[in-house]
């Protein structure tokens, strides 16, 4: 099913020209005529996947500024090929240049990543599925998460809203495992799924036991890992919750977890630590 | 002199909280009573340079949660070091404990970048400035801005309305460097400067006669830079002018300009390619 | 546990202020000098359930009007009872009155119909729990879910965000049940429920086969119900799914419904059709 | 003189938008096709008066749903005539749908109650007409008033700043009517006319005299009331001013009220207290 | 009665902030320590009256401003009195000088001279009131009406929602004067006044009977203005009316107005033409 | 180069829209029919210079009124000119009329004294620009810059951010105007000028000798302006500075000024004190 790329409020597209134009371009209202056209063509200048186009489109929409739409959103792409053409007043295409690439280059850095980190479940004969966090930037999670999925990632929880997940200061808070999840079982809206954090085997049991919905084994090594998905298969109750891992498990290492007998890796730097897809607007 | 962190407003706080809470957290409202309180403490776990400090706690002060600075932004730490000491409500801290990570995080990762990058200057004996790019991501500018100059970095334009900077393109429409040069002089507004990217020797003497403020050595190798450096000397020009690199350069390379006789080096990466400087809080 | 009431956003305080007093107050600016004060007490002019004083006291802060909460949000009052009692500038208490009653027997009217259904079900033995739906008014669905639960009930669905819910809609696109349940299992977030909203035991079972998380009865009779709740018995899928009813259950035949060994009773009037709690503001 | 609907903001439309799909519609994002379209149509299921379709329209013309209007606001419905068709692309016709329902049905719910009213006057053979007050819903009061004004009441005061209304508050503070009236003379502008809440025929008759433009007549019985217009009438006061009843009439004792020889009976009910009005969408 | 003054959005103090310094004050920020404090005064260097104080001051709060108010909005000023005491922060004290001058300078501008106005009414020993127009700026209609009420004038409609103002248009729309004014009548709601701006002696009288609250001479010379003012005195219409003029009436010619028998005499250039009141900061 | 109109964002058009009419046009709702059309033509009333046409018409098409421009911002237009033509719904042009012409009249009035003040320099054979400075109104400052520009002023600083300059203050605060200089020369950004606020030769001198990029020269009278003039000529350093005249400069005696040796004359009552233009709308 084709991911829905999250739309830009009008306040987002206005304060993001604002930010990079608030009193206008002084370089271009002095050189370049108002009524100047011109054509260019945004290319890949390193080899990834492309996230982005049709959000930052409404930019190019608000801007009256022409375009057509070479590649779409999730697709591979490699040195120059051609993603997008432009055509309008030259002003507004020297406006939105910066901002356009700000946004595509980081977007489709993290869509390539998230694609890599997919490649290497493959290969491993892995089935896990990549999952991003909530280690996102103050104003840009929609789009990251978007990014996250467009390149075949899932999304894990979009805000503190929408799942329910027990970390350890919660079951400090209750004083055991068991409160934390009775308390949840209980309080929770029927709507929303719990996930529960757990270190040892004997806290996965536990939470499977009580209707979690999902364990997630948080910095646990990979023959833990292997035990506890056992243990659980051997109670009758692996099929009942789903396997989340976590923590510290990065582009390096991804390789000694991609095969395990998981459901979910969660991984923060996906979208708190990311490389720019290098891009290009050449006129 | 210090350097004044951004005021954030009421409406990037709410929008930020929204972002991660717009129907609350239902983690915490399920198992921690509404009355409790806590404290946390926020540390270091890897070594970097800190950021963002005073402009986040305008979040801390909004939800009334009490802090301590134990740390200035600017400053070393070093693993388990303590940044900020929080005391208040459980569930008011547990609402924003990942907003204020992600936030630190990333405006630090850009200090401990930038003043990598001071330092290797410094030690190969240079005397130039590293300075950030518009390369940012969106809504983001003014931190990653501060972030930069916090850590010994300079700021370059804030946006296109503070300054002039004559690209290719403007160069192209003019018809020809002096051209473009020519109509920046005549209808830019006095209190604004001018840089222009060349490409070459002929164009960096010709646009240091006419007057322009910075000119900019658009991916131009080190030899050829002290070609440029030495042609302006002997013209008796090198004082009229700032000497700014840019283009292709990055960590691994930049011990290869190092030591030029220029007076920036710009780097895109700095503000568009970071990775987040590990931070934790501790409850 | 404590149900945690939504904060306002300053721009929802200013926008309500300005919806009433643009231009100020053009009776009180002529009639009531400056510095005038005066207390004035909230009561209740009906019994109910109160709910919204710590969410309208921010605009009471907003104005430096000084405030006791007498009452508990979730508490019973009857006529007469002191809820809130103000103290401070005359001018800015006559400026906020309308508001605050605007708010607070809305609220309060939700509040004490929600009780009502609880007691219905509480009085027929019944153990199912009464949820609101999306059916609230633009602008104040975060208010009017906070009401429901603070009376016993339960939010459902905060948004299209957080939960699938697979209506009739979402069945015919799909072509099937097992079609549209199968796309949504592939292609949802592992954090995410699956509520699938059916007319036939057949569809129930088949649904809960398939691994839904919550199956809907829409409009259905008792009887019928009954007899689907007895299949899931004896094909072991009870305790594997959420019984949630829905349509056409209203205040007059809830009774009918209550004792039904179901777990959710979905009401869109709760929050689409409310009738005020009377309260009054007594200087 | 067809009454003008009011505009929605663009932040009203992406608010609303947003408080229902703030990380988009995960159900239809799972199921239906992207570019998958449909056509579907807005009917009544119960019998009353449409409002707010030209309003509601808008955010259809943001999404760019096609649609055609069949029923303008003002409009009788009986069950299952059409009032609005539908068609676009599928997955932005169901976001829409609950934000277009939940407005539409609490516009036409209070259209529908106000067009009852105003049926009880005129049966009566009444002349006075039905006003709504100040007690609206926060962020819906123009919404609200529109409804009110299409289905034959009048608006009264918009806010506190566009016309006065001395109530018992005011009274108390200036120390008696002739004195409040007397500040209220002085102080308000030109285009602002006074109303004021009398509770016996000696303050009417005072306040009459003094200048009042409206005497509003505050719980008081209808015999009662048919004394204080004879006494006006007497004394030639009758025509000077314009006579409003207030207070406790409701939909049940109103033909008490309907053959008084008054101008004006405001109800706060029918926008306090609104059944919305039964209506649905078919695909 | 005390004006009470508007008060400002959080937004406006964050736009007009940004205004002057979306990314700080680079001399400020380059030359004064961030930890030094100053004293600075703000006295007229003009004589006039003061207007704004208690507005402007709400952006100091903002700050961490202290401030001693020394001379109340309304009052005479005259070269070197001293208006407001401020003491903190160097950098925040700068950072709001321009902003503060900006404001009150122009609201003190009007206040001075719609007080000039009124002084020549006075003078001549004219009972009318000074009104303003709705030719205010955009953004500040608001505060400009205050400056205008605080030095003794009168705010006439606030905008096109409070009052009826028949103009031209609509007469030439409706067909007549007094086909016009008969839809008004009927179409309006009974809480907002009517209008009238007449060109005649004949429309004046026909407004006057057909029951106008306010008749506007626009453009009509003294001489004129006196018959109407007698034919109005001898059809014991004119206690049923106000009387306004406006239409070029200015400064320069306002005495030939000023003792007319008249109500209201409207000035567009009290808020389109201001001169600024000269203030300054000593620090 | 033309001169580029900003962009107004869609909520100052909402803003101001909401500011004269929140609750609709009270008046033009009852007495227009909703589907009159009408044809209206803006002209000049004065002589004077245009401005602000291309930026009042986004609000003409936000609410679909068609319009034809006759005459560029910039242009000269005499009594009866006309300068735009508009075509629409009547209720929507009656809705416009007034904010547009207060927009128009302020902008054109700015345009028009700044084409006088360009004008006597001219006639004097002076080579100074005129420039605006940061006195202007809160929230319209890019407009009115705009404006001054477009009638051949140039801007100034647009803001805190674009460039330093160092008035008294900053020299108090640094101990000297060698301090305030040396320390603005090594903090600021190189891709900011530097202006300093000097009141002496001497001072004049130091700074054009340290580097500064603009000397402003405040409250000097013209012979010491000349006296200062070619002192820096003979020292060298007169092109190397930029000389900036302020305080105290205005339309009276700006010809005692305008034939001096100096490049750039900075007025204050450009913005601060504008005497609107007329223009009218003729239906």
């Amino acid at each position: 099913m084709d991911t829905k790329p999250p739309r830009l409020t009008i306040s987002e597209v206005e304060n993001w020209l604002h930010e990079d134009a608030q009193y206008g371009d002084v370089t271009s209202e002095a050189i370049i005529p108002a009524t100047d056209k011109t054509k260019a063509v945004l290319r890949a200048r390193k080899s990834g996947i492309v996230a982005g186009i049709p959000i930052i489109s409404q930019v190019l929409d608000y801007l009256g500024i022409d375009y057509t739409i070479h590649i779409n959103d999730g697709s591979n792409v490699v040195e120059s090929d051609k993603i997008l053409s432009l055509g309008g007043n030259t002003r507004e295409i020297l406006l939105i240049e910066r901002l356009m690439l700000n946004f595509l280059t980081h977007l489709s850095g993290i869509a390539t990543q998230v694609a890599n980190m997919v490649a290497i479940v493959a290969k491993n004969n892995g089935t896990a599925k990549i999952a991003a966090t909530r280690k996102t930037l103050p104003g840009l999670r929609k789009y990251q998460k978007y990014a996250v999925k467009i390149a075949g990632g899932t999304t894990h929880r979009f805000s503190l809203s929408d799942c329910l997940l027990i970390k350890d200061n919660h079951i400090q808070a209750a004083g055991s495992v068991s409160k934390a999840l009775q308390l949840a079982i209980e309080n929770r809206d029927f709507t929303k799924r719990i996930d529960i954090e757990v270190e040892t085997m004997e806290d996965a049991l536990l939470a499977a036991e009580m209707g979690a919905d999902i364990i997630m084994l948080d910095n646990i090594q990979p023959e833990e890992i292997q035990l506890i998905h056992k243990a659980l298969v051997e109670k009758g109750l692996r099929k009942k919750v789903i396997l989340e891992i976590s923590g510290g498990i990065n582009p390096a290492n991804l390789k000694d977890y991609a095969s395990l007998p998981i459901d979910i890796i969660s991984m923060g730097s996906l979208t708190h630590s990311v490389i720019a897809l290098d891009l290009g607007l050449d006129f």
